[in-house]
């Protein structure tokens, strides 16, 4: 069994044995500057797209391929199918938000602007920037894409009527979520999380009305916006995602 | 119905109505300077022991008694005997732990010094202080204890054996929590979570071996420290502690 570099970069290029690679300015810096690769070390490399694969550093020159591909540690396998919607919030937790998202598996991340919302810009490419590096460090074979704010009502206009969307409601409405994730039992699923001030009780009256949604609750004390969001995610990955299998013989 | 104030103080002094509480300088300066408060305006006290009282400004001066107690919100009740002992990280994700664990109703922390711990000094008194704030905020009726560092070593030896200790193992070889949480089912838990470098191999081989020890597994991606922590807490509650209960109608 060959070792996995300990580096891990996210790559736009198709990847299969031979290709060369060129590495963005802000990764050769991260190769060279900061770890100090050198000529003939190792690296991973993945795309979301061709699993993960072992290359080797040609140079670290800004000229010219700096990377071979050599071959496949990994093959692509299907990942959780799992959407998290959320209101805005200030910059360090929703970086932080966006991090976590990633580690815990998450395809999708929409951020919403709902009446209670008080972030009103959102840098989307830092989130960007925030989910490929933790998807290189958790050692995922994707990145989650980030889909640009919109309006509530536009998300529940748009929303796939076959994906169960679990808003969490911390006015105490809501099942259980250990309870609503049994009875709904279903792998194709989104979380939608409100802002600080929580959702208007018409947006609530509405979200509830909605066929596909099952109104979820995280008990008494109140949490934040980005604490419920990791809390629902990892709740969803234990009891539906896929922390139910053992770890593969990789 | 009266309503609870919206800033809640946490305090040392005993709560009964009719008593005179003088907040510390950091709260004074918080009610009059921060949020503004004056004579007559009304904030929720508690103290861990006496449930959660209605209390009003008398003054905001320097000098003489501030609050007066007057009625009572809520009753103490029991609140889950978690606990969570977790190797010490860099200072932002320690801070944001000790938050996050008082949001998710944990009873107290303990820093614990692995093998591979890098982080070696930790100042406990402002883990308590973010720990205070977060249960203010969150509004619970306790305050999570903060033990002072300790060895692996001594945490297994005083560990009170009654008490199950759900080990997060990243090395693949625990039971996935789902399904360790429903075997062990205890209300009496504690979650160990090691650095970022994680165990050492002995440090695993002995944890293993003892009899109040449950490895838990939290699936393939690699989850920091403070994320593997928060979403076994989450699982905890969720399927074992208080999530499973509706709100009460207070």
């Amino acid at each position: 069994m060959r070792e996995t570099p300990k580096i891990r970069l996210f790559v736009d290029a198709d990847l299969a044995a031979d290709t060369h690679v060129a590495p963005t300015d802000g990764q050769r810096h991260y190769l060279a500057q900061v770890m100090r690769l050198r000529t003939d070390d190792h690296v991973a490399l993945f795309n979301g797209r061709d699993g993960e694969w072992r290359a080797r550093v040609l140079s670290l020159d800004k000229r010219g391929p700096a990377l071979v591909v050599e071959d496949s540690l990994r093959q692509q396998v299907a990942e959780p199918d799992l959407w998290l919607a959320f209101a805005p919030i200030k910059r360090a937790p929703v970086d932080f938000l966006a991090q976590k998202a990633t580690e815990l598996g998450v395809a999708r991340l929409v951020p919403v602007m709902t009446q209670h919302t008080d972030v009103r810009r959102l840098n989307t490419r830092r989130l960007e920037a925030n989910a490929v590096e933790a998807a290189e460090q958790c050692g995922r074979l994707t990145v989650p894409t980030v889909a640009e704010p919109l309006p509530l009502d536009d998300l529940i206009n748009d929303w796939p009527p076959t994906r169960r969307l679990f808003v969490l409601d911390e006015t105490g409405g809501g099942a259980p979520i250990a309870e609503a994730l049994f009875l709904a039992d279903t792998k194709t699923a989104g979380f939608l999380v409100g802002p600080e001030g929580g959702f208007a009780r018409s947006e609530l009256d509405a979200l509830r009305d909605l066929p596909f949604v099952t109104v979820v609750d995280l008990g008494k004390r109140i949490l934040r916006a980005d604490t419920a969001a990791i809390a629902a995610l990892s709740c969803w990955q234990a009891l539906v995602g896929d922390w139910h299998h053992a770890h593969d013989a990789t």
